[in-house]
């Protein structure tokens, strides 16, 4: 499934910069079609300054005159909404939103995310428009976030959804070599491998009798066993022991790092 | 359970308007402790600008010259991150990072989200303070968000984290006393009554015949049934049937909003 069906509609943005930032914000989660309805000042160098890169989706900006024409071949459309409304509105949280957006993009259907004015929203006629309706749950007390803003957690939510849908992990780590290795676990065989060397090991330094083991060894074992050992640390913990039956042995020392 | 034990800290940012929009989207999400560590450019007026009302927390901001003075207190430090890495650290996405946050600070702990600088991140040394590592997981091929749009995301979902905790809904309508009537749905005896006078003007103007009443009342019942119509529409439909029966009767009509 991809996230090209998902458009975002900014409706009369006063502020260049905020449509930039909307830009930004998109391409960082993955969408990339950007519907502009009636800007004030677009094209503008304040929108490429805050897209920071985003200027293919700045550029590919479709630039019409109704929200009409921004919704043309959309099957759903959700109109972000901050205000008190005379008619309920089926009402979505924007986790909410970003499911049914992704359910029908898997569909083939074309879907919109509207997103008004800086200081006024979206008009009464143009929620009318709307199948549902977003609210963001922000503060009573001070509600109103800024355009940008506003786009990157409906598109943040979007992109969860969608990386759920596909089964896609929502964190993934890059590694180099040394870190994979630090990142796998070793195996049963290898720690059985290591409590072997460290049983010598404590009885060549005096410190484990084998006619008298008491519980140590299962104390041990107990310890390291819980603490999911990677194989980057059991290399450090074997050099440990060999470094020690050196010493034990009466053989010259070097530091590790040499 | 109150929001105030979770710090937002800045390291050593270097654009004031960043700070700006972090300080709003804060308070947009009911986030007030600001902590700025070696902040390029503040106080600034482009801080103020883009903070659009919330300099409460750009003036209550607390400015200090290390990490270290930044956390001091806390019990729970996460880090974002958006680099590879060469240890792997305990690594969390963005809701997880918010569910651990709340639960720390329901316990009366102080906890700590840390942002880096807008074009570096944090540094490995700055990272390792940390206890996990937060990644928002962005399209690999354009990863690096806006610092006030992280911070909007981070405290976006520590908010829905915290309503989830206090048992709030995500999502609340202010309606005005007409409103309300509309979102109350009938009771089923104000159904029945409603399909009592259906089928009475029905009869009326001559549409059911009593003798042959075929399966049309199930059928209304049916589409009736699953509109989950509201008091309000209620009203609207009593009232069309009222005028409806009067016009059978060949009484003179006048218009509604008359």
């Amino acid at each position: 499934m991809s996230l090209q069906n998902i458009r975002v509609v900014l409706v009369n943005t006063s502020h260049a910069g905020n449509i930039g930032g909307a830009a930004r914000a998109m391409k960082n989660m993955g969408l990339s079609r950007l519907v502009l309805v009636e800007p004030e000042d677009f094209p503008s160098p304040d929108a490429v300054a805050r897209a920071s890169g985003a200027t293919d989706i700045l550029d590919a900006a479709q630039v019409v005159g109704t929200l009409e024409e921004a919704l043309v071949g959309c099957s759903l459309v959700l109109g972000t909404s901050a205000r008190d409304r005379r008619i309920p509105w089926p009402l979505l949280d924007p986790r909410e939103c970003a499911t049914v957006s992704v359910e029908q993009a898997a569909c083939g259907s074309d879907v919109a995310l509207v997103f008004g004015r800086e200081y006024a929203g979206l008009t009464n006629e143009e929620l009318q428009r709307c199948q549902y309706h977003v609210h963001i749950p922000s503060d009573p007390q001070f509600s109103s976030l800024n355009l940008a803003a506003a786009v990157q957690v409906l598109t943040y939510e979007v992109r969860m959804a969608w990386l759920a849908a596909e089964g896609r992990p929502t964190k993934v780590e890059k590694l180099e070599t040394t870190a994979m290795l630090d990142a796998q676990p070793v195996t049963v065989d290898e720690l059985e491998n290591y409590f072997g060397h460290l049983e010598q090991t404590l009885v060549d330094i005096g410190f484990l009798d084998p006619a008298k083991p008491r519980h140590l060894m299962p104390r041990l074992r107990r310890l390291y066993g819980r603490s999911g050992i990677s194989k980057l640390e059991m290399n450090i913990l074997r050099g440990i022991l060999t470094e020690t039956q050196k010493a034990a042995r009466g053989e010259p020392h070097k530091r590790r790092s040499e």
